[in-house]
């Protein structure tokens, strides 16, 4: 049996869920690894739905844990309901869900609280000594849960057209060791086993932000 | 400049949109060879939306151009829009909103219907003699529409799990050549110039799914 990695969704696409190619991506590396991904998600209402043509928010609900469905084929658990001990490694794909509906950092910045049930998942691995891979937006749940971690978003000078920099330095005020890389090289906490990679925050190729998050698949694989 | 090829969407998710990780997969291994994938959808209601954890259908409305763009992330035009010639081939991923917003296979079976737009799009781009890709389920738009083509929707005795088996046999009927293809290969029409692989149609794990639609990609590139 290949190792078992919680894949931990906050709805369908980029402006208000998860980031659709790094999930993609995430189930991609797992399965050429031999490894098994679960998606969970909370079966909460989403902060709000994004026409995704317009760029602005509509009218709409939906449910963080139906949209995350249409990236796992129909295969996904609600949060509540992981068990750590069945699981090896937890990852949490970027996409603004996560500042949105995982967490409280696309409205409050660097004074944002991290949802209880994510919170709980995170210290949960940390705890068991299970490694965690984060990447794009979701290293700042790890900055806030794991006080004085190193990880990356990015560079805090490099990334242009984006205006993520900022991100880099917001990792610093919180008390965390913010390390430039590259879209194609991940950075690994070892103590805390926390692998991150920047993905789409400095606008790269996609293969590039593919192969990006494959780095951070095996590397969590390998702590495992 | 690399060459541009357009991605005709269908919503986003397997159930009721596009496939999701075939979409990605596309994008992922253009930008890998140095081409531009430029998205397209119809702007026109979703046949139905689905619940993708329950499998069944809800009571909402959306837009296939709206859903579309989640797997874009916004950089998505109406299909209406696409001009044939700025663009070097075209692509057509698969999921069931082929089968429900492109075409009314999924309600009518062979004796289906191409939507006009999409009938359209994949004629000027045979007139023109550019390159067709076509996987899952989206193969049997072009059997419609080009009666005598050679494709492949996976294996006519060897899809063990998923129903889909029997997809072969009606693409015999409307009078097509079809080729038997495990998950990881592809079938070239080279008279048509039109390249299909099986992707989901097989229930393969998701690093063949995403390598055939690498092979996909790569030979509709070396045919552009």
């Amino acid at each position: 049996m290949g190792k078992k990695v919680a894949i931990v969704l906050a709805g369908c696409g980029v402006y208000d869920g998860s980031e659709i190619h790094e999930s993609s991506a995430v189930l991609v590396h797992l399965s050429r690894e031999g490894a098994q991904g679960e998606f969970y998600a909370p079966d909460i209402d989403q902060m709000h739905v994004v026409d995704h043509v317009k760029g602005q928010p509509t009218q709409e609900k939906r449910n963080v844990l139906v949209e995350s469905a249409r990236i796992a084929r129909g295969n996904i658990k609600d949060l509540a309901k992981l068990n750590v001990k069945e699981l090896d490694a937890l990852i949490i794909p970027g996409g603004f869900g996560v500042a949105k509906n995982l967490s409280t950092w696309a409205v409050q910045g660097k004074n944002f609280t991290v949802s209880k049930a994510v919170e709980d998942t995170l210290k949960a691995f940390h705890a068991a000594k299970k490694p965690i891979g984060l990447c794009c937006i979701s290293p700042v749940l790890a900055a806030k849960i794991f006080p004085g971690c190193e990880l990356t978003v990015g560079h805090d000078t490099e990334c242009e057209k984006w205006p993520y920099a900022k991100t880099a330095e917001t990792m610093k005020e919180l008390g965390c060791k913010h390390v430039n890389k590259h879209v194609n090289e991940i950075h690994v906490d070892a103590k805390n086993k926390l692998v991150t990679t920047s993905a789409f925050m400095c606008n790269a190729p996609i293969h590039e932000v593919y192969d990006g998050v494959g780095k951070m698949v095996k590397e969590v694989l390998r702590l495992a």
